[in-house]
């Protein structure tokens, strides 16, 4: 076993350093576990393979509460032994994603800055049972120091009666120090989150926890199983030159400061194009409020082009990983986790005006998007900080291809097949095509504009045809939608296999 | 001429006191007029009347942007002669909603909380050109001391040039010192909102302005258009009582405090069922954070059992409003007037911890609700502040009787035909039928709560075996639709005027 007592400073607390295995024992079928996590960066792994090890000898299911995605350790090992009843609030596992999509996993697919509320009113089925956390450290009181993420983790931590904690030896020690941890109070006696700067300062360095409540230590040496980006393509790359252009003529026409407004960006390929832009650009003190804390954000540091920037995760890609901790003692000059609670912040948000950008499976011509659902019915992986950051933000953008599965999906339809940010919620949309600033445009103005600007040359003419269709069939009412065509698109696609006629 | 003089308190205005005649023909085509009122409260009469006067002669367009619907005098005379380009945020007009059905009007539906902000930003389509304020009375330094609304008359005082204002003498002068006016800075420069407990102070009791400002003042006594209530029907005592058992349950079982949290509800007859059963409860001290304050309110303070309410408009029947004048001494201690911004607040809704409770047109066996469109393409009024509550409370309910038109539609249905609440910001649903909570549960669980709780008979095997044919068609995947019948209910009721088969 690896040898973690200089890390658990608390020296009342090496008696309970056990193997991952006798922690493991400790778990009960049907217990709601709240496990750290969030976009493949500090969540536990050593307890949960020998927790997936033991169940594929003894079949049982617990409830998993992570903060978002967790790695292959956790949801992977958890779902491939059938292990999961209940999962929320996000996930990108295939297994796991193959168990939602047949009836074995039950998901709660929710806004990431409401999961952990939602625990703590007791609103999703009791308590947290047992807290399983991954950490860098236990303070000499017994407190416990994050790794790569934050989360829900402090709040499970609290609600919990029992915490096992994985201290993993693979996270440096100089994360100590990275963290705000701050866990509102709920109603009637929850007061303002005190954030007016991307850079204040609100809570405590780790999570309250003390030695009494914490049942086991293990010792952990797996690292977070992040993952590479793909080389930036020519449509993300063209994406970002169109929004990059946006924003400078937003600042030219005085709608936005010049050093632009707190940007966040979502997780994959597009969002690093966009912040990769960046980059390249004359933009100076930058301010990034985020979920998660990417390559891009490394570059932009090293461009000297970063203010500071707050998230909740740090999960860049591998190589990403080596730069962060290999020059850890820059970076966190610049940069803050905080727990998803006050990271996607509608409050925070809405304050400080933050320009979302997230990326659409498809929209539709009035302005709807689908973050989450194939074809209506199958889950993807989550609507994420999404709708927490599209509802709120000064400036709410969305990025798709214009088309996908090469050419034989328009990502601009009639009407979503599944819709998680509606109309009133949307202002930019971007392909590699164009940009569609719909803000302050009626439906029937949106459709027009979405199409022109929009959607690909091989879709255009069936989507104009649509909306003229729907114009005639209702007499131009407001959303001029015919009914009965609505999803005929996505229904050909599934008998055809493609939306073309 | 009605003789103001006494409520225009700064007498350097004397001179500036025209009529509307006068004041009207200071508009210009194609300006952008922001206009108080809400919910046929407060809104200005004369200076719309003669301007539709002059549009009836000399025809032009004008943008019309309020804080929402307004009376006939306002939105029906400017309809009626075509004098509208653009119309935002919300409305109930007959004759405008119309007009937006067909082409003539382009009409943006957006959250209520978010008009003013939207137009401080510039993100409309231009600053407001002239403002036009009913008012009780102008204070010795310029101020106005706004009437029945607050909605978003601060703001657009605060961005115009120019602010008409109509003194409105059938409006008591006791209103002076029921409002409290606060308008955010924009970011990067906002502050959280003071505001942690439903009666606390954060502002003036007057729209600051100034005597510069004010181009013109009309005298008016016109009353507000406020419309009177039906009788408590069967169905909409029935969802009280269910409501009213839900909340004790969740009281009984610590998820709530004994006089529950800061109720907001919805305008309309449903709405008003629910406080009136609050009436005949053993509730005491309850609080109200809403948007529009009805009869039911004034009926819980007669009650004894109201702590207080605060809202951005009075909107109670004509009867209502008599009791409201005639005793306004004791109203006044317990009831207050925000801007919507503020009333409708996201930051304010979840840290106060409102429990939403909002009519549906129609909500679908996975949780997304309907609340603006008939048949996916008729605008009914606007989403309004619901989704300012529903996304943020601490929870969501909504309500539809479980039929409408003699039961040719059911209001429970296998996909919206327009989604304005998605499965992520709902909780409960109640119809006359029962009470479903679908806290926690995902898609499939959900569809058979609603189902069996909500839907009425006739409609229930329908929408069992709409159910079943999904999970059979995707394997049961996540939400599992049959795309190509998701709208089959609504193409059915388009064609033949019935949903049933």
């Amino acid at each position: 076993m690896i040898d973690i007592r200089d890390r658990v400073r608390c020296k009342a607390l090496h008696d309970k350093i056990v193997s991952a295995e006798e922690a493991a024992a400790f778990i009960k079928p049907g217990m709601n576990i709240g496990a750290s996590g969030f976009t493949p960066a500090g969540y536990p792994k050593a307890v949960p393979l020998a927790l997936a090890k033991r169940m594929a000898q003894d079949p049982f299911k617990i409830n998993l509460w992570t903060g978002a995605s967790v790695g292959k350790e956790l949801d992977g090992a958890l779902a491939a032994v059938g292990g999961i009843h209940k999962r929320m609030p996000y996930q990108t596992n295939t297994d796991l994603r193959n168990a939602l999509n047949s009836g074995e996993v039950e998901y709660y697919d929710l806004h990431l800055s409401e999961s952990a509320q939602l625990t703590r009113y007791g609103f999703l089925g009791g308590k947290v049972d047992v807290a399983i956390v991954e950490a860098c450290a236990i303070t000499e009181e017994g407190h416990i120091v994050p790794t790569t993420s934050l989360g829900n983790t402090a709040s499970y931590v609290q609600s919990a009666d029992i915490v096992i904690v994985e201290v993993n030896t693979t996270q440096p020690l100089e994360l100590e120090g990275m963290h705000d941890v701050y866990v509102p109070l709920d109603p009637p006696h929850r007061q303002p989150v005190p954030i007016v700067k991307v850079d204040d300062r609100i809570g405590t360095t780790y999570i309250p926890c003390g030695p009494d409540k914490i049942k086991y230590i293990v010792p952990c040496d797996i690292t977070d199983d992040v993952r590479p980006f793909g080389p930036i393509d020519e449509c993300s790359q063209k994406m970002s030159e169109l929004i990059i252009d946006f924003f400078k003529h937003e600042i030219k026409v005085g709608r936005m400061p010049k050093n632009m407004l707190p940007l966040q960006s979502g997780v994959g390929s597009v969002a690093n194009a966009v912040i990769s832009g960046f980059v390249d650009s004359d933009f100076t003190d930058l301010e990034v409020y985020t979920e998660v804390i990417q390559d891009g954000m490394l570059d932009l540091t090293d461009a000297g082009k970063l203010k500071f920037a707050s998230g909740t995760s740090f999960s860049p890609s591998p190589d990403g990983l080596k730069r962060l901790y290999s020059n850890i003692g820059v970076y966190r000059q610049k940069m803050m986790l905080r727990p998803q609670e006050i990271a996607n912040s509608p409050e925070i948000a809405r304050r400080i005006g933050i320009i979302a950008m997230n990326t659409a499976i498809e929209f539709d011509i009035f302005g709807h998007v689908n973050s989450t659902h194939i074809m209506g019915s199958k889950m993807m992986n989550g609507i994420g900080g999404s709708g927490d950051f599209a509802r709120n933000a000064y400036l709410t953008c969305f990025f798709s291809t214009s088309t996908a599965k090469n050419g034989a999906i328009s990502s601009i339809v009639p009407m979503c097949s599944h819709i998680d940010h509606t109309e009133h919620d949307t202002d930019i949309f971007v392909t590699e095509m164009g940009l569609a600033d719909v803000r302050g445009l009626s439906p029937r103005e949106r459709a027009r504009v979405i199409i022109n600007n929009c959607a690909h040359p091989d879709y255009k003419p069936m989507l104009l045809d649509y909306l003229k269709k729907g114009e005639k069939a209702t007499k131009k009412a407001h959303t001029p939608h015919v009914i009965k065509d609505a999803l005929s698109w996505h229904a050909r696609f599934i008998k055809t296999g493609t939306m073309k006629k």
